[in-house]
């Protein structure tokens, strides 16, 4: 009798930790998602404002469009609603707006990736921010930030206003027992970097933000496109790959609708270009 | 006669070129440099107090000595007079300290690694304060940044706290027409980001960080040492190499006497230990 108590305990246990553990990666709007990892949840890249709340991002391509361009499917406090930690990937506004600063709990943990964009977060009044280095730990969640990303061109990086203004940010890896590992690339062009991070990290399941946010008047994105998706399929052709960052801006130039044709014309079943709302399990 | 006035008019141009675009490397403490290079003159990395002038660093080992521990050979005057631009790897006190905040003129550029640096600057007074991206150009010379080093190890930077106070440095390199290329390592370990800038720039002079300053309580370096050096030797073979930022600070571990002796013991006679004042010419 004991030992039977014992041993459904134990199953239960087990249920429980495969149960909480699975990995849910839920697509909020542009690069926004609330991800269960390890069993806690994180809030990704908050971008919380109403559609049309701001202007379009000056000097890049459909400046005019106001942003976010598009819809979430939930409100920003229903999203909000269990979160356990933020991370926020860089500073810019289509990744940590207003409303993510007026809404967010001032005493989550927003994670960033540098002393820089801890002291703007510490300024706008949240009280535990802490830098990602590599194992940072969380609730047995490893974060480890992706250094060397790239959000541009060599050509606009070889201006030194452009070069200030597109600035640093991160990838980051997520790692836990028993969970998948998860890649976010991030704001990024496909440099070194990247390939650097498959390489150590060697992540089954990779966010990629590829709506090819362009500037005015200069050539090439300033974050991936459709080629870098398939190149992902080339070079980790076991990862589940998903495709963000897409819609919700006025300077991308692939929509969600573009890529769904490119990967089913390429056959890439290995990649998911999720709706607003939607979630993935992995 | 009139070609020969031409030709000797360029064999004097000639003769001048050559001399003007001489790589001059001159060590003046720490990874304090005076750099010719591509024509001009860059100051590397000031850190101009005289002896003594500042306290320890608190938490990193013999941090009851004062900084900076040596002199320099000149004076900061003498070494600021006929700079053209001044190249900050990151504004810890022994690479950017208040001795060169109040001794260099306001208007001379300075190039920094990225926008909080930058903020960091222009907030004392620099009016023409530049981040470095990829071949930003000064006079001729193309200045890139080297991004993803680690100023310190793995378990250091898994804590947020010290993740936030190590920080980000930047490595760089300079190039020019006919002027050997140069790598600056800057403040970093070895880690990938070290091999990517080998292999991606082939530089033929490689400065090194090499006094393995390290904390209190906390094993590995956060620069590189002398098995960096040696290693450096193996993958880089044709390269000078050139050892800095040993004796001036509490926190190194790995004296220059220490580093001549590892290298003549080791038979790496590309390996320069510039004493303070010395000029390398490549």
């Amino acid at each position: 009798m004991k030992l039977k108590t014992t041993l459904s305990a134990l199953t239960l246990g087990l249920l429980m930790t495969n149960s909480a553990h699975a990995l849910e990666y839920q697509h909020v709007r542009n690069a926004t998602a609330k991800v269960n990892f390890g069993g806690s949840t994180f809030l990704i890249d908050p971008y919380l404002a109403e559609k049309g709340a701001y202007e379009g991002f000056a000097g890049t391509v459909n400046s005019k469009q106001r942003n976010p361009v598009i819809e979430m499917k939930q409100s920003a406090d229903e999203i909000i609603k269990s979160v356990q930690a933020v991370i926020v990937t860089h500073t810019h506004d289509d990744h940590w707006d207003k409303a993510a600063q007026e809404k967010l709990p001032k005493d989550l943990p927003i994670f960033v990736q540098n002393a820089d964009d801890a002291k703007i977060i510490r300024s706008q009044g949240f009280k535990d921010v802490r830098v990602v280095g590599a194992n940072t730990e969380f609730n047995g969640v490893k974060l480890s930030r992706v250094k060397g990303g790239q959000h541009g061109t060599d050509a606009m990086y070889a201006m030194p206003q452009l070069a200030e203004l597109l600035g640093d940010a991160m990838g980051f890896v997520m790692q836990a027992n028993g969970e998948k590992t998860m890649y976010v690339v991030g704001d990024t062009v496909w440099n070194a970097s990247v390939d650097q991070a498959l390489s150590q990290y060697q992540p089954e399941v990779i966010v990629m933000n590829t709506g090819k946010a362009m500037l005015e008047g200069m050539d090439g994105g300033i974050i991936m496109g459709t080629e870098d998706v398939a190149k992902m399929a080339k070079v980790a052709p076991k990862a589940n790959l998903v495709t963000v960052h897409m819609d919700s801006v006025n300077h991308t130039t692939v929509s969600s609708q573009q890529m769904r044709e490119f990967v089913k014309a390429k056959g890439l079943k290995q990649v998911a270009v999720p709706k607003e709302g939607e979630t993935l399990k992995y």
